[in-house]
């Protein structure tokens, strides 16, 4: 148990850390709470065939949402949110585990706290811009600013640590 | 490389860090074999259009299980395949992430141990769920669970290392 | 500050864990690179309805590739991409998430490079496969090396460390 003590006490000392800790954290219970969000849209809109057993309702539901879509709005809200929610997937993985990385490889912290609060924010904000929805660009600008921060960290870590 | 045996010794010791490290192995190595899994559907029930070059048969295949599906439960097995998968990437992916978080800020072992042997064996419970599959709330339920014990070790990890 | 100093500069002497850094940055670069390529084939080849707003041209769209297909290749493009991003999540999450628990677990260092460099080299090759596209075996193939590779690390991680 000392080397848990050790271990522990180290990283409460490292401020880097814990603030990528804090960020990453946040920023993957937000991706928790689309889950949420999106199982509510399901239950609340009807949509999504795939939650209803294979009877008639499913076939008739299937063809109104996938085949003949005269509801646009239905077919709107479904693909948004399962976007929307593949989108955190794609980019929130990379920051966590880019984000560890440069954690790790000894950022001056103001330089890193921004970094996290860049991205943290730009994720919240795409997450509004999907649930409102906002008109584009600002879906896509909040997207580019988180993707921007992420590259940033990773030139930090490949100049610090590279060893191919 | 005194470094490295250091770094190694250290975690070696940590019994929290070895358990983080066995049950996030664990549920990484299930969330792959869901990938095998549904490769073998792919394969051997033909469903899942976009292996197919674009033929006759493409077009045949996809018209009846996008379009016209009579065959229900071909449409019901393919996708509750992929999204049994991207339900995985959506909840083990912030398992590993938090977790990492939280086995390093120093929990109780007897704790920690709780909570990675649950969110294992609640995820362990909603692949059979999917496979099977069992009947709802069999799904939900072992969803909720695992949620839960995520939220808790983000809870844990805030209350630790928080700097905003 | 000196427990950060402490942290980076332990990590700095760690060559196992700077490979890993390494890799890991360039295959979640990789992926984040795929989100760019999905995003400039939806642009330009006007597949994937979901960017349109929800007038007649989305309709027609949707018509056209979802139900009609008479273009098959349009099809085929959409999916391709969205799978082979996809395929990038499943396997580059557990790469990223075990690969660090490899890194930690004192393995010898060409050893390390060894399955880093492997399952680089599979990725970036399992891209192109998708991009190009190769045919059969060529994709399944680079899939599975990488595969095997994130297996065999597991397999040390567990012998290990394993805590259950």
């Amino acid at each position: 148990r000392s080397g848990e003590m050790a271990k522990s006490t180290q990283l409460a000392d490292n401020e880097v850390f814990r603030a990528y800790a804090t960020y990453a954290a946040i920023v993957l219970l937000k991706m928790m709470l689309m889950s949420l969000i999106t199982a509510y849209y399901r239950m609340t809109r009807k949509v999504g065939i795939w939650e209803y057993s294979c009877s008639e309702d499913a076939e008739k539901i299937m063809r109104l949402e996938v085949v003949y879509s005269t509801e646009c709005n239905t077919v709107k809200n479904f693909s948004s949110f399962s976007r929307g929610h593949l989108n955190d997937l794609e980019n929130i993985v990379p920051f966590v585990g880019i984000g560890l990385l440069y954690a790790l490889s000894g950022p001056e912290l103001s330089t890193a706290l921004l970094h996290f609060r860049i991205f943290t924010g730009a994720r919240i904000l795409h997450t509004f811009a999907y649930l409102i929805p906002l008109p584009q660009p600002g879906r896509g600008l909040s997207w580019a600013v988180g993707y921007a921060v992420t590259l940033s960290m990773a030139y930090k870590v490949l100049k610090t640590v590279l060893l191919l």
